[in-house]
Formats: structure tokens, C-alpha cells, sequence
């Protein structure tokens, strides 16, 4: 399964029983966490989410909406007995903060904690099957998106026809990475014949908190799913590039530009209740949207 | 009135709905905040309390399920655009951690913050009517417990019989200190005579996280209200003890050592779903016993 569930999506002031930003990526049976806002680890438990198998955190920037839930996360994390490693994926500051919060508590966690300072546009988990990568967004202070993507797989062997074509075994790993293969009479036997395309390489990219920015359409060309902002409705656009938020259909236009599978929008602000006029917007000009309701997996296709 | 309001009743990691350590005490019209654990702004929004009103904030110790919601309430507090002054108790670490959460996200509160650090037992707030101060406890880390007392109230004068008695109505404060009057003619005119006695003062006491301790008996004595921190049902005295914290009849023994006129008792740990066995075991040592439900409000009467 890869998908992502929504635990938080609201903007900054918490709101109609909606919470400050938090995403749980589910990929090749691992956990990964996006953003963390206060509350995060109680929203983790009304969902029935194994926090355990949590292993990797990303913290998109220091704004305290995405980030004040993850020192208790932490802290849970330690009283409950975790062992194993946590990976946490975030601007340097937030370690400074994160030591100071257990020093002042004499906290020692009975399990690692690696921290990984973002720093430049890259690859930031390299896994045989998927990448996360992470790129910058422009936002009031510095701030980071992240890319999930699925290696491209290699095909499937079909052996029924490898053996009929009498094609050694030693050659297979080839014909996995797409090759052709010729016999010793010079007959050619082509890749198609012998093999299987494997799934299709999916692909899910989380844009944080962003003014509209066409600079980010290249970097999340095409994904299958693409998470945007939209803090405020259409009419807002004024108040929104003063926050260095989106709309709408700001949102719409860079899931249009980009060529995306699918939009995700959240980061709702607390001037609204209703969220329905989001939907009615953004897909008006990108028909392909779904709000991010809390609780809600949406499985990348 | 003067009462204080359950935000949160749990112990370090929320369970069954229950929240970390957060209470609100109400006097002579102004809200003090204790303790501030995750999620305590939302339980501020969820019991409708007035969040501009709270005027000032005590944190005990930095434990995390004690503090990590401050951030989150002195933020949230910004963004509503708060002006008036709010003051800030705790050990002086706190001003550290409160400082560098705002300056990574590049946050200035409109509104002024002023913190004082808690370094001895103290009067640290003096009202006219009332004053606030903090004595120390036994737990892992430094740690306070809080004290607020109404002031004596002088009497009130009976203007008619004081009247009817030719009193010089220079010489009433002297009446609503409590003296008697002698005329002229060398006539005693008794003060009860002349004036009523005003609303007793009462005070509660917030013993914070704290292990069995005497010492507290002196600190606490005769207070109409006594919060004390049962963690742990009577069977886990050994427990207790390691983790720097207490038992049902150990609250309940200071409650009568210190002859005080109720006890509430809170900070359950998460072991526990049912708290029935914590009010049994209390109240059977000290019987004015109330549980720290959340959204209730003790008087103190």
C-alpha cells in the first residue's frame, strides 16, 4: 500500500475540532510522518496508528503549527520503551530545540535519535525500492517539501517463455532491466515476449506552506498525487501572498501546470467552518481534487 | 468566585481521553493558568473559557506533560492579536525555551510577555486583594507548587449604627480594622456593634508532581482546598517512590496532617482506565475527597 493519511489540516489557530498539520505516509509497510503540530500523537492514537512503526519524521519548517506535537511524540515515544532508531528530517534549529527540551527534563530516550539537517535540494532517503527527496517552498521563513517515489521496477521473468526461447538464466537479470536477447543463430528474442512490466512507479509530493510559486511545478512534475496548500478561498488572494500562503486556485493552477494524477488540498484556515467552497474552487479548475479530511487514507495510484 | 477548573487530569502520556496536567484557577474575576500541557489551548476552546482573560501562568516543572502546550497557547495568543501583558512563572530554563520557539519562526508576540523565574519559595504575585506563591516539591527535576490566598478582608462598616453611635466617619477604617470606639464621654462602643465581618479568606493549594513529603504539611496547612497528585493507587508505593511521585493514601495523609478542608487529587497515571479505586482509597483516609475530573469546577469555599 502507498498512501497518505490525513491527521491534521488545519492552518495555524486550531479550529472546529480540526488540527495543525500532520501526515502519515504509509510506503513498503513503513510509516513516515510529515509535519507534526500539537495534538499530533492524540491524533495518532484516534486512528489506531502503531506509533512504533513510525521510523522516519519529516518536519517541513519551524512555524509552530507543523512542529509543537513532535517533542511530546518524542518524549511518548521514550515512556512507552521504543527501541528502535527514529529518523528525524528537518532545518537544523529544530535539533537545538529538540536537545533543549530533553536536557531541561534530564530525558534520556532509551532509543537513537538521528537527526538529518535539510540543507540543499536532494535526496534525503534512498531505499532499494523509493526515495524520499526534499525541495524548498517559499515561505515566511525556510521551508522544505518532500517527494516520495517509487523506484522504477524491474520487469517481471516470464520463465515459461524464457525456458521455450532457451534463454540461459544468467542473461535473466537483463532481460529484468529491459534487454532484448539474441540467440547464437542471431535470432532475436525481444524483451516484451519473455517478460512482464511490474507495477508502475508512483510517485507523492507534500508542497508545506507555500505562496504561489511556479518554480515548484518542475520539481513535482507529474507526480501521481501532489499535497498543495490552499490556507484561503480565491477572493483571498491579497491576504494569502501577504502570508506567503495559496488559494484555491492557485492550487489548481500549479496541479494543472504540473501535469499531476491528483490534488490533495489542505492547510485550511480558521476563518472557515465550511469547507466546501475549497472543493467547489480548486476543482472547477482542476477536476482531479479531494480535500484533506482528517482521518481520511488517500491511496496513491 | 473563586474556584479552580480541570483542564487536564492525566499523567506523562494522554490515555482515555484523559489530558495532560493543565488547571485554571478563577479569582476576584481574573483567570491563572497552571501547568500547560499539550493540548491545553484546545481544552480551553472545548470548556469555552475566555483565553484573553488568563492574565497569568505558573508552570510547576519542566516535564513535558506540564509545559508543551505553552508554545502553542502564548502563539495562538498572538495570532488572535492579544495586546494586554501576560506573565510567566516557571524555572528559568523555560525563558530559553520560550525564546528560541519564537525567534526560529521569526515570531514577534504583539503583545508582551514577561517572565519571572522561580528560584525561591515566595510571595509572587500580591494583589491587594489576594497573592500567589510558590513553594518547592519533591520530584526528579526542580519543582513548584503554588499557593493562592485571599487576603484578610477588613470588616464591614454598619453605617447606621455608627450613625446612630455619632462614630467620626474619620475614624471608620480604624472600625474596619477591627478596633473598638470610645466616645467622649469615655462610653465603649464595641466593634461588633458597628460592623460585620467580611467573607472569610480562603486559599488553594497546587502541590505540583511531588513524591510523599512532609515537608509540604507546614507549606499547605489549613488551605480550604488541597491539590495533591495521586499518580498511583496505594498497592504501587514502591513505584511511586522511584518515579518520584505518590499514592492515594499518601495524598490523603498529608491532606489530614495539614488538617486542610478538601482534597483533590489528580495526574492519574495512564495505567489506569477507571478511576473509581482512586476516590475509594482516598476518601477512605481523608473522606472531603474529590476527583480532578476534567471540565469540572471545585469552589473553594
Amino acid at each position: 500500500m502507498f498512501g497518505v493519511t490525513i491527521l491534521g489540516n488545519n492552518s495555524a489557530v486550531p479550529a472546529f475540532n480540526r488540527h495543525p498539520t500532520s501526515q502519515l505516509v504509509t510506503l513498503n509497510d513503513q510509516l513516515f510522518l510529515i509535519d507534526c503540530g500539537e495534538g499530533t500523537q492524540t491524533q495518532i492514537t484516534r486512528y489506531k496508528i502503531r506509533q512504533s512503526k513510525i521510523g522516519y519524521i519529516f518536519i517541513s519548517h519551524l512555524h509552530g503549527d507543523h512542529y509543537f506535537g513532535l517533542i511530546g511524540l518524542i518524549t511518548t515515544m521514550g515512556l512507552l520503551g521504543r527501541k528502535q532508531i527514529l529518523h528525524i528530517y528537518g532545518p537544523a534549529q529544530l535539533q537545538d530545540i529538540i536537545h533543549l527540551q530533553l536536557s531541561v527534563a534530564n530525558t534520556i530516550l532509551p532509543f537513537e535519535l538521528a537527526f538529518h539537517a535539510l540543507e540543499t535540494e536532494s535526496i534525503i532517503v534512498d531505499h532499494p525500492k523509493f526515495t524520499v527527496s526534499c525541495f524548498a517552498t517559499q515561505h515566511r521563513i525556510p521551508c522544505w517539501g518532500f517527494i516520495f517515489s517509487e523506484k522504477k521496477m524491474p520487469r517481471k521473468i516470464d520463465r515459461v517463455k524464457c525456458l521455450e526461447f532457451e534463454i540461459p538464466s544468467a542473461f535473466y537479470d537483463q532481460i529484468k532491466n529491459g534487454q532484448d536477447y539474441y540467440k547464437k543463430n542471431g535470432e532475436l528474442i525481444k524483451n516484451e515476449w519473455v517478460s512482464f512490466a511490474n507495477t508502475p512507479s508512483r510517485s507523492y509530493a507534500f508542497c508545506a506552506d507555500s505562496l504561489y510559486d511556479e518554480s515548484i511545478v518542475n520539481k513535482v512534475a507529474k507526480v501521481n498525487l501532489l499535497y498543495h496548500e490552499t490556507t484561503y478561498l480565491k477572493d483571498m488572494e491579497l491576504r494569502a501572498a501577504e502570508r506567503f500562503h495559496s488559494t484555491t486556485i492557485q492550487a489548481a493552477a500549479i496541479a494543472n501546470k504540473a501535469n499531476v494524477g491528483k490534488l490533495l488540498i489542505g492547510h485550511f484556515s480558521s476563518k472557515y467552518e465550511d469547507l466546501a467552497d475549497f472543493l467547489t474552487e480548486t476543482a472547477a479548475d482542476f477536476q482531479q481534487t479531494d480535500l484533506a479530511i482528517e482521518g481520511v487514507t488517500f491511496l496513491i495510484k
